[in-house]
């Protein structure tokens, strides 16, 4: 078993396929899915809001679906920042790739698309022991690409996104996190934990105690601002309990580039949630950008240093280099342009969904609901064979404050408060894709407020 | 923030105290604890089933009581093989130390014990920045250590513990994995989960496949047959329905150097867990010694080399260098040598108790049982102020075959089946600590049982 593995070719693979060369540390395989049969072979890429619901939604009878991700489950986002202090547990909010029947899956990073012989160029995620990653391709006849984006760091000294490298923070850095996947959520429950942690010693200095329960959050959108609440509850109620000498130590910062938090939403719901964080001691610093991120500090433009113990970094998406250099017509800011139909333009059997997609003519924020749309429209499309426009349809903003409080703006009626938290708690539970979620989740909902949030870290 | 952080000697620091130089690399502060009051300083090492019961039971009005454990949670170790394949979840069979009122606790590592100053040397667990690790000293005037021993690899070559060192598989290796610690339980997990996904992959040979789905368990004890039967079931519930082209090519290799698997209970029982494993395909390979562990195959005695995707390493218990290197009497097997009270000989005031400790005329197994009626006991001759001899009651041995099966020989009446698998569930849901584990449990149980395991990976 010591000597690299034997270059298979095999026995389904017909001659006349090309060799994929490979790079020189990379094992070579024969180009083809075994799953190869008379039914039209739908490829898809990525496994988010889009992906995953196209791959639901497919009639399974007339398609033969495969899907690629280096991600093996469907992460349900607006739950996330619940994740990380442990209001939620972090296998509530996910769904496995495999749950869904009849469908190909392969775990694996789509390297580039070979329009002209209609074959995606993938990577395995695994290192394979005695020789490299496995390279393989995958033919198809119709091919969706829903691969997202990646955090964006807007070129900030000292911080780079490793995203596509699965560092799990999501940075270069071991204190500063994007908050996109689950394993950015666990590192965050795991690092705020440690920062009690170490500021509970007797031993630790005055100015380190402080530095460690500084919270740093970068951005001012629906993420940042339920991730905050999320911190001020699990504080208020769970630190003050354990962590009882700590409960006034820390500080929770919000850098925001803009003059509002949410800026997308109704003012008079912006002008809540900024009244509402500031009433729970948090600094709210607007109309500020962050010049520099250093070892354990972030650099304001007018030159203010804040030291930090923990920073979370969310201040808007960018693309993949995948999607970057794809042979494919892409918009200024390298989405991949689509017509009303969400095919590529001059692309047949090529689409594009989510976050990755541009109609230039009817561009749409980057949502879970318009990749989500997109999805099921495309399936019910691609199962009836024809090429409508696709029609979003929005169905309002939600952002949690935490125990019972939210704000909803329903494009017309807007809540806060109260009934904002039971429709957004209410929504979400809703959309939950299994049976088993629609269980788990009230539960743990219902644990955290009776019981409190676990401070393990193991 | 950059530079290195002050060294402070702490305003109620008394400066009769020593200082204590500590490594080059490493912070120096004055050694006393800040909770020093006019009530009896205990101070206990370890959080496991001694560690955190003596913590419980002790009188905090009478005591001032310290504990000093790089893990901050005490682990029902019993049901850690239920969450090597999700059958539990993590955070259910653990409890957080804080969540026991009155006591200090720090995140650290004990290093040495000055008997003659009656202090304890103290290492941190974290790294600050810009300074080095933590040194501080912690006095007591009862002092008890209760730290436990670490998994034994008997010297095979290819194969080194690295558990006092934090590693996630508790080996020097990342696909040999100890299960002590919950974070040996996770690395299994995604483990198991990253061969099943890496052997449903139509590209790699049938010889890789095989390799990857062949689990070798080394050891014939309770822990072994536990995570074997949860991998048995795991395959025959939740493989076979996401990975069904898989469920008939794993293969699961029990080698055990004994005569008999579970050589501790009786012999009617090891026959009927030897019977019921064989039947689920299991094989047995008992009499077998492992010679040596290379990168992905193990070597028996014989010669044979079995290549495997996961390996779990359970064959019993060896000393911690710091129990080692004590300045206390120590037996042949480096347990600390105690009197019938639980005091060290020759040491008032120093008591050891658990695995890490033995009483040479009437030695007592390493069991959680022993370790925690001798925390019970402890607890209350201190708050009573006396020292009666420990006496200790067999409860009775148990281990799970899985679902609806066990065996449970309680010291006369022997069950297996059903019944011993509803005593099993039972004895270990009455013994959990807390209330809110109480509930999660059963329901964990539940959902594993009518929705199956989870299979995603992050």
């Amino acid at each position: 078993m010591q000597g690299p593995l034997r270059h298979v070719k095999p026995p389904w693979a017909p001659s006349s396929l090309t060799y994929f060369p490979g790079r020189p540390s990379v094992r070579r395989v024969w180009g083809v899915s075994p799953s190869a049969s008379e039914r039209k072979k739908v490829l898809i890429l990525g496994v988010g809001w889009g992906g995953f619901r196209l791959a639901r939604d497919l009639d399974k009878r007339q398609f033969d679906v495969s899907v690629v991700s280096p991600r093996n489950h469907f992460l349900f986002t607006p739950l996330l920042p619940s994740t990380t202090v442990g209001t939620l547990e972090f296998r509530c909010v996910q769904e496995p790739v495999r749950t869904i029947r009849g469908v190909h899956y392969h775990q694996a990073q789509a390297t580039a698309i070979d329009v002209h012989h209609r074959q995606v160029h993938c990577l395995d995620v695994y290192r394979h022991y005695g020789s490299g990653k496995l390279v393989f391709q995958l033919p198809y006849d119709h091919l969706v690409i829903a691969v997202g984006t990646k955090s964006s760091t807007f070129g900030v000294p000292g911080l780079q996104s490793r995203e596509e490298q699965f560092s799990p923070t999501g940075t270069s850095k071991d204190n500063v996190f994007f908050l996109k996947q689950l394993e950015h959520a666990r590192s965050i429950r795991h690092r705020i934990i440690e920062c009690f942690e170490r500021a509970s010693s007797p031993f630790v200095t005055e100015a380190e105690r402080t530095r460690l329960l500084t919270f740093v959050v970068v951005g001012g959108g629906p993420t940042s601002i339920e991730f905050t609440s999320e911190l001020c509850d699990f504080i208020r109620h769970d630190v003050s309990q354990w962590y009882s000498d700590l409960k006034h130590s820390q500080k929770i910062i919000v850098i925001e580039a803009g003059k509002h938090l949410l800026g997308n939403f109704d003012s008079s719901l912006s002008d809540y949630v900024e009244t509402t964080l500031a009433k729970r001691q948090v600094t709210l610093l607007t109309n500020q950008v962050v010049k520099e991120v250093k070892d354990v500090s972030v650099v304001l433009d007018d030159g203010t240093e804040i030291p930090f113990g923990v920073c979370v970094w969310s201040t808007g998406n960018g693309a993949l280099e995948f999607v970057k250099n794809l042979p494919l017509p892409l918009s200024q800011d390298h989405r991949i342009k689509v017509d009303e139909t969400l095919q590529v333009l001059n692309h047949p059997h090529v689409y594009a969904i989510g976050d990755c997609a541009v109609n230039e003519d009817k561009p749409l924020a980057m949502l879970a609901q318009v990749a989500n749309q997109q999805g099921g429209h495309l399936a019910s499309c691609l199962n009836r064979d024809e090429a409508l426009a696709f029609q979003y349809k929005f169905m309002g903003a939600m952002a949690s404050l935490g125990t019972f409080n939210a704000v909803v703006d329903l494009n017309g009626p807007k809540f806060k408060g109260i009934v904002a938290f039971l429709t957004w708690r209410s929504a979400y539970w809703t959309m939950m894709v299994s049976v088993v979620n629609k269980i788990l989740i009230p539960m743990f909902w219902f644990k955290s407020f009776f019981f409190g949030r676990d401070t393990s870290k193991f």
